[in-house]
C-alpha cells in the first residue's frame, strides 16, 4: 500500500474554486432548468420521464424533480396554504438552480399554477446567470380531467379535495413561456422531439 | 428544417422511469454525499474546494453545497434559532440526497455541530439506499481560532457573535465518522488523497 506521501504526489490543486464553466465542460453540456407547468393530467410527468430517457440515451445528464422526490423529502414540512404553496415552489426553484449550476438539466414537473411563483423562480435563475425554460404543458381541462391518472379530478368533483387547480382553484397560464406544448395534439415522441430541438437550439446539450 | 414527424423518428422511449443505476452508469460513477463537519476554520471548505478540483481533473462529477450557495438561497428564510439550525441541516441533507440520487458527489461543508442533526441526514440517505460519508474535519480549537479565515472567532470572543460553535455553543464531535481528518497534521494534498482513496475503496468513482 502506498504511503500517504506517495499517494499525495498525484494531487495538484490551485487557489480558487472550480468554476461553473469547468463543471459544465466536464459534463459536456450546460446546466439549465426546464420548468414544466400545467394542469394535473396535462402530461408534465409523462413528457418529463420520456425526455429524461432520451437524454440519457444520448449520454446527457438530467434529473427530474417531482412530487415523489420533493413532497416527501425537502418539502414534507409544507402544507397547502397559499404561503406554503409559494414556499414549495420557491424551494424547488432554488434546488433546480443548484442542479443547473452543477451542470445538470433539472426537469421539474409541478402544476405550479401561480404566475408570481414561477416568475420568482425565473428571476432566481436570471440573477444567477442560469437558463430557465418555462414549458407550458397544455391540454384542455376536459382532456386532462378525462385522463385523471391519479383520480384527483374525481375526488375534487366529489368535494373530497379542496382548492384543486382547474376545479376550484385557478391555473394562471404562462403569458410568454419559452415553449407551449399542446400535448393533446402531439405524441409523446413529438413532444420530446420539440424539447430536444429547443435545448439544442440554445446550445445547452454541448459544453 | 425537418418536420416534427421526421424528427420524432429518432425518439424512442418506454414505459417506466429511468433508474438511478442508469443515471449513475451514464455519469461513470455512483452518487454519494460526503458530509464535512467541523469547527469554523477546521479546513472544511479548503479541503472541499481542493477535492472538487481534483475530481474534475479526473473527469468525475461533484458539486459543493456550502454557506455561499445555500444560506443566501434555499435557506435564506432561516435564522439561527435551534429550530432553524435543525431545519437548515435537514434541508441541506435532503438536497444532498437528491444530488446523490442524480449521480453527483455532493460535498457539503457546514459546521453542522449537532450529532442529532447529522444522524437525521445519515438516516435520510440510508432509507434511500444512498451512501453517506461523514468526514470529521478536525483541528484543535486553538488552531482553528488561529486561522480564523472569516474573523468570526474574533467577533465571538468580543461578544459580537452569540452562540458561536466552539466558543459559547458546543461542537458535538462525530462518534463514528467514516473518516477522521486531522487537518493540522496533513497538507491539503494529503487530505484530498485520503478522501479520494476512501471514495475509490467504496467503488464510488466508477459506475
Amino acid at each position: 500500500m502506498p504511503t500517504t506521501e506517495q499517494r499525495a504526489t498525484n494531487i495538484t490543486w490551485h487557489e480558487g474554486e472550480a468554476t461553473r464553466d469547468e463543471r459544465h465542460r466536464n459534463l459536456g453540456q450546460k446546466g439549465a432548468t426546464l420548468w414544466m407547468t400545467g394542469l394535473s393530467g396535462s402530461g408534465k410527468s409523462t413528457v418529463a420521464v420520456a425526455l429524461e430517457q432520451v437524454l440519457l440515451q444520448r449520454g446527457k445528464h438530467a434529473y427530474r424533480l417531482d412530487g415523489d422526490n420533493v413532497r416527501h423529502g425537502l418539502n414534507k414540512n409544507l402544507g397547502f396554504s397559499a404561503e406554503d404553496r409559494t414556499e414549495n415552489i420557491r424551494r424547488i426553484g432554488e434546488v433546480s438552480k443548484l442542479f443547473a449550476d452543477a451542470g445538470i438539466l433539472a426537469i421539474t414537473s409541478f402544476i405550479s399554477p401561480y404566475r408570481a411563483d414561477r416568475d420568482l423562480v425565473r428571476k432566481l435563475h436570471a440573477d444567477a446567470g442560469l437558463p430557465f425554460i418555462e414549458v407550458f404543458v397544455d391540454a384542455p381541462l376536459d382532456v386532462a380531467e378525462g385522463r385523471d391518472p391519479k383520480g384527483l379530478y374525481k375526488k375534487a368533483r366529489a368535494g373530497q379535495l379542496k382548492g384543486f387547480t382547474g376545479i376550484d382553484d385557478p391555473y394562471e397560464a404562462p403569458e410568454k413561456p419559452e415553449l407551449h406544448l399542446k400535448t393533446h395534439e402531439l405524441t409523446v415522441e413529438q413532444s420530446v422531439a420539440v424539447l430536444i430541438e429547443l435545448l439544442e437550439s440554445r446550445s445547452l446539450l454541448s459544453a
